[in-house]
């Protein structure tokens, strides 16, 4: 294993304080418990609480900021925050309209959040992401995992919340974005968990995964290695199956890296999948390319699709500003 | 070799062809010769150009637009662009008031540039950066590489371009920034150069190469892993030692990305090299972290400092429109 980290112990709260120090404008870093939260509290509006095992930077601290999130709780990585960490959160962030959790649909999360969700004294709800349209059921997931469709999720719901909408409202339209994601991955290599210091699975020099997890774990099946325009058209058309768009429907196209895999080779997928989706009648008005939703140091890359109507237009297009996605702020 | 691509030859136009695609609102992409302009056509102001081998994205195309460069001409994977690239791209964006080239040195580079430059009708002059501190000479280039400091060269310049200021002024603002601005990078990993098929250079599981190039060029000295604080006390001493800023001096503190390096450990990068340079009095006040010049596929990171001063701190914080940076618009 070479990463570039001190002691395995202290590669989250150097990260998160290097995190907080480049973005000081933005956030504010609470380490005990850890969260993340906006460095300016928002009022007036329902607080949107993010968090999940770290190792997927930028998400969720990198979207903490206006337009986006109240506060982001990481927990060590690819482990959920607990608790404690989301109250404190929920605490320091809640201005008055009640709390939004925006969780990714993992078992230890869950958990936690219904826990933080129960012993919370004022207003709450909470959206579960479940995106990955590859399997039902994986290593830490009861139905679909959730994975970069969560960033759609957090900056249409982040839009709305600050236009002063109810609790209510917010969590119709996370829930609403959710079912009309889909999203599917392939891996080229493993990643590997610093605190395991070796690869979390195995896979051979000519081999890939498809319908990995953000975690690594299983796809649909392992496979030869093939050129990039079949294995999109594979990933496209496992998530068009799942979404069933009507004809002539307008979507956002999203190629979100997993860390390793350069911004060379995302755009490349970005232009398969895009003429793919054209070619059959799809209108693509939106797009994201980038690392967003990463799995550590895992070279590979996954396809989001998101059914567009006017409000997730409205509340994609508007102002944002945070760490890791910017635009008209 | 495990990439997204298909065939070879056709990465860099497919690549180029996604990128325009995903971001049509601010680029234009031209095949014939190739190179990126902004979609919509400054007037009144000098042209900035830019450009190089391809395989450092974002740079260059994706700081085509407002604020940053006019267009980008990029080159086959870490293989200068040809003067006719770069004559085309001048006479496109030209608006009157001349074209100021920024360059990295590379002997090609230079090359091709200074013979567009010679061709060119229309008034214009030339910026080449050179902030690599690591080694003088190197396999491409004749004294210093240019490197990450690049970026913050080409977004100062084109901050002040678009006040209308004259070619000379951008001029010696670029020359300015560059002096003030010095890098150094370590690879954990070699890149792949697609048309090779092979890794550009061995180095073992625990070792590390110090200064190493953007293309994989030599550095100082290859070394055992060591933990991420050694590593940056040695890239920031280097740095310091070249660019000697005053006591309390304020600076730009820049932590880049190769491509396969995760995020995660960027910032821890930036958390070790922050509190180093604080604690030599120096005032960190400007930072970035991210992947900005990159090295195909490979992994490490770069750290960059830039000595600032009133003007080139108006120019770092103005909006910004671009793929690869956005702030304020």
């Amino acid at each position: 294993m070479k990463k570039f980290i001190n002691k395995v112990n202290d590669v989250l709260v150097e990260s998160l304080s290097g995190f907080a120090m480049a973005h000081q404008d933005i956030v504010q870093l609470h380490l005990d418990p850890h969260f993340v939260v906006r460095a300016n509290k928002a009022s007036n509006k329902v607080a949107l609480i993010s968090g999940g095992g770290s190792g997927h930077e930028p998400l969720h601290a990198g979207f903490v900021g206006y337009g986006m999130l109240d506060a982001a709780c990481p927990g060590h990585v690819f482990t959920s925050p607990s608790p404690d960490q989301m109250l404190a959160a929920a605490e320091a962030v809640d201005a008055g309209k009640g709390v939004l959790f925006i969780v990714k649909n993992y078992a230890g999360d869950v958990m936690n959040f219904e826990m933080a969700a129960e012993m919370l004294s004022v207003p709450n709800a909470t959206v579960l992401t479940s995106d990955d349209v590859a399997v039902e059921n994986s290593t830490w997931t009861s139905g679909r995992r959730g994975v970069a469709g969560t960033v759609i999720v957090e900056k249409v719901v982040g839009s709305l919340a600050e236009t002063g909408a109810d609790l209510a409202a917010c969590k119709a339209l996370g829930d609403k974005v959710n079912q009309r994601t889909g999203s599917m991955g392939v891996a080229l290599t493993s990643c590997t968990v610093p605190a395991a210091g070796r690869a979390t699975f195995d896979i051979g020099d000519n081999e890939l995964e498809m319908g990995v997890g953000i975690h690594g774990e299983p796809g649909r099946r392992r496979e030869a290695m093939r050129p990039a325009d079949a294995i999109v058209a594979d990933l496209v058309a496992a998530i068009l199956h799942d979404l069933k768009p009507a004809a002539g429907a307008e979507v956002l196209l999203m190629v979100n890296g997993f860390a390793a895999t350069p911004l060379m080779e995302l755009y490349l997928l970005y232009h398969s999948a895009e003429k793919l989706l054209k070619a059959q009648g799809l209108i693509v008005s939106r797009s994201l390319v980038g690392n967003y939703t990463t799995a550590l140091d895992m070279a590979g890359a996954s396809i989001t699709l998101c059914l567009l109507d006017d409000e997730i237009k409205q509340h994609w297009d508007s102002p944002v500003h945070t760490a890791g996605l910017r635009r008209g702020c």
